[in-house]
């Protein structure tokens, strides 16, 4: 509370007022702060026609954009200190987990329908592989304070996208 | 304080008499945690004579074993918590990491002087690969309460194991 009072320039009550209770201001905060995320993930993906490539410009985007709200990925986070604590907030990053998969293999899936994706593919376990890899490999960005194994990591997929997923 | 008071039946003077600081409890029970961790991890690699076979009973350890301490992997949750807290809780993590990132490079590069490994292998590149994905996965799997990521994540591994890695 402390924190969100000198962040926001706001005494208790006038959070209050907006808020009713501490735990709806952390959900709206994790939705914000996902939004915003995933937003920036997404950015010019559009634009992209090749599925392959699409997915390969989501990576770049993760690997290379900071992150639009300080403090690294909201779902790692979030999935990590709600782990056994604040059941609502853990369900908030439990969906949003889910949404993100689900925008990740569907392009899979339209590249199987355009034929540009391995028929056999499976898009589900893309999405998998894509988002462990990145998540796994930004805690450890996190912690050596450089980008280095975003960047191995990104290699990586980028090789695994065009000698397992590609046709 | 209220936590590790009721855990260990303990009375707060009870536990100053062992820890000088609450800091100084937080890092012992980091690295008691890490190492029983690891120790599980690396069960029964020794026994296991090709290189590529030692990493992936690593792997199959990471995912079929379950951790000696509850709530995951001390690693992921203190990299996470203490990214803009704890400096020497951090630093902790931060040294949990490297050394880990050695055991499984060192694997490699045996693996690499016994010809059981291509010899164009970086072995700090196959152990940022392993680690990434496992710790990802991971983070999804408590997610979601169930192994699926897990097991999706050590299939690939496997794969790119078999593909890239194996001489």
């Amino acid at each position: 509370m402390q924190d969100i009072m000198q962040a926001t320039g706001l005494q208790k009550g006038g959070i209050y007022r907006h808020f009713g209770t501490k735990e709806e201001l952390a959900h709206e905060a994790f939705d914000y702060a996902w939004r915003e995320t995933i937003q920036a993930r997404l950015k010019n993906l559009d634009s992209v026609p090749n599925s392959v490539d699409r997915l390969k410009q989501f990576i770049a985007n993760f690997v290379e954009v900071r992150s639009p709200v300080p403090g690294g990925c909201p779902l790692l986070n979030t999935a990590v200190e709600a782990d056994d604590g604040n059941a609502v907030l853990r369900k908030r990053a439990l969906l949003a987990l889910r949404g993100w998969r689900n925008t990740l293999a569907a392009i899979v899936q339209k590249g199987i329908d355009r034929h540009e994706i391995a028929k056999a593919t499976q898009p589900e376990t893309v999405a998998t592989i894509v988002i462990a890899s990145l998540e796994g490999a930004l805690m450890m960005s996190r912690l050596e304070r450089n980008g280095d194994h975003l960047l191995t990591v990104q290699k990586h997929l980028n090789a695994y996208l065009e000698s397992s997923v590609r046709v």
